[in-house]
């Protein structure tokens, strides 16, 4: 399938939305949403679909972006997003519209709402279009997988230079300047590597701490490759682990796998969270562990599905999520491990290939 | 003065304008303004201030940073937002709340005033506050030298290395890599090199393409120290240039001087705009200038004041915002010269101490 088909595919997907929804448009000024239905990668602009139509709207900065990145869409030129937008709206005479509301703010939307002279109504969605993207199409799974790959490859550039006496600031830079040389993008977020103590923050950054002797090493890292994101997680041990240290690690790991067993498409994505925090819970240590076991990635490093005890919604094939619980002892340390996972119609396709056995550095 | 007396005058002229607004309190949702009031430089959170009170509001993930970094509030726990901003604005029975109508969401508003049992009113501010960040205090100008200092140092060791065949990408990301080396937390924007024809684009992003004899090299780069950021430009020349090359460079130079001398404290601000427009305009190339001559800095890369041609607020003591003006002829080249400024009683301070001359390489 080429290129184009999948923004395409996409488009009509958000058209099966409009028509559930009874609008003649749609307007979104989320970037992530953007970028996933025509291409466009910059930092500002604007989106609109009707039944029959599809313009992608910016201002100068981007005109260049623009025409070499946007598939398939009538491009737009603005000076003003407000008022290109309210033109381009009244010139379709779209009377039903639907927005992002928790992307719009509240000034966009109350002068928007000013400049439709033509009584069009506004009509809030909330996580339709975003819901979506949970699940991924070939063309997104292929730079997911690079993404995950070239991160990895940092990953492992690192733990065989690891060792004791480390700044856990340089061990973050240098993984870091290794997956830019190599052709991510960005990170998405600042590498994690949290030590000794430390290890117990569950988003400590990486401070000026040198890695010890006894010390877990909590390494949290993602990469943006084209847009696309990764984010895994491995614990390491720096000399040999202690009785305790072994025993958390293992509980940790147990509930990963079980996590990681559970998934399969159609059941209440709740059920996964539940299989890893049930067996923490049992084993004592339920009051540490107190995040969600995992959260869908892709073209935000956060998005849909939350994996969560409370989320209700059902799996669905090709959803890509994380799989992360972890037991953080206050003023002790510790241990998450976090692998991406894509829903098969077998159950978990495990994207992330770094082994899961703790490793002594 | 002692740090905390800092944000304590600053959030006396939030009070200020709560009084001049009638409100009885104020709900910030954006971060820079978050930041600015408390402190805060973690990625989620919410602001309440009243005529005596003052709440920070996170959840579990920032307990800890929160008890690090937030100045002379009370922190608030929530599991989750919405919750806990409604809960506490009932509980302090506030009835007159102004809130950043630019940041809040659609969503969040419409939820927010659902929960605000008590008949109270959300109230609109737009950019009072954005505003008063305009002008930067001792504690802030501290931190926007030492990202101006560290983001130079990095200009300077590339180009005592830059040389013909040089790979755009690769400058790039040694001058990243120099700026994270020496204790930036993070760029702002990505590093722009463009050279040759490439440097007519504005906001070309670094690429593959060679440096060649002949080439102008755009480079503008900016640093985040501890959230403050800088954002300079040079253009530099790859063996001898032109006569046209010279009489361009020169152009725009001369234009950068021009709106340099015009800054003073009270004058409009078009008016240092306008300095460099009409020259550039004077000389034939005003339809190569496309952008403002300028905008704020700060907190965020782009903020109050915006330097261009419609802005009739008057320059007041302490503000801190680029000169940047250019010329970019498409298919041929462009040139651009970007320093920070500070308005004093005596005209413009310039922070930017990298020479403006045009430097072969």
């Amino acid at each position: 399938m080429k290129g184009n088909s999948y923004y395409e595919m996409r488009r009509d997907s958000v058209r099966e939305i409009m028509r559930e929804n009874h609008l003649n448009g749609v307007l979104l000024t989320s970037l992530e949403n953007i970028s996933y239905l025509c291409g466009f990668t910059g930092s500002d602009g604007a989106f609109i679909l009707t039944s029959d139509g599809c313009y992608f709207l910016c201002d100068s900065r981007y005109w260049t972006q623009a025409d070499q990145e946007v598939k398939g869409c009538q491009i737009v030129h603005y000076k003003k997003k407000l008022d290109g937008i309210s033109s381009l709206l009244l010139e379709l005479d779209v009377k039903k519209i639907g927005f992002e509301s928790t992307s719009l703010t509240f000034s966009l939307y109350q002068s928007l709402l000013g400049k439709l002279t033509n009584q069009a109504e506004l009509c809030p969605l909330e996580g339709e279009i975003r819901n979506l993207r949970a699940a991924k199409d070939e063309a997104e799974m292929i730079l997911i997988r690079k993404a995950i790959d070239l991160a990895s490859q940092a990953f492992l550039h690192i733990t065989e230079r690891l060792e004791e006496g480390a700044v856990e600031k340089d061990v973050a830079l240098e993984m870091e300047f290794f997956m830019k040389r190599t052709g991510v993008q960005g990170l998405g977020f600042d590498v994690i590597i949290a030590s000794g103590k430390r290890s117990a923050l569950p988003h400590g950054r990486a401070s000026e701490k040198r890695i010890e002797k006894g010390d877990f090493i909590l390494i949290d890292f993602g990469s943006d490759f084209r847009g696309y994101h990764s984010d895994q997680t491995r614990t390491l041990i720096c000399g040999n682990p202690s009785p305790e240290q072994q025993k958390i690690y293992q509980i940790v790991k147990e509930a990963h796998d079980r996590a990681l067993d559970r998934v399969c498409s159609g059941i209440p994505i709740r059920e996964v969270d539940q299989a890893a925090r049930e067996y923490i819970q049992d084993q004592g240590y339920g009051d540490y562990f107190g995040h969600g076991t995992g959260h869908g990635i892709g073209l935000a490093v956060h998005e849909d599905p939350v994996v969560n005890s409370e989320n209700e919604d059902l799996l669905r094939e090709g959803m890509v999520f994380t799989i992360e619980p972890g037991i953080y002892i206050p003023d002790w340390g510790g241990v998450r491990i976090e692998d991406m996972v894509r829903v098969t119609p077998h159950g978990a396709e495990v994207l992330t290939y770094l082994p899961t056995e703790l490793r002594v550095v």
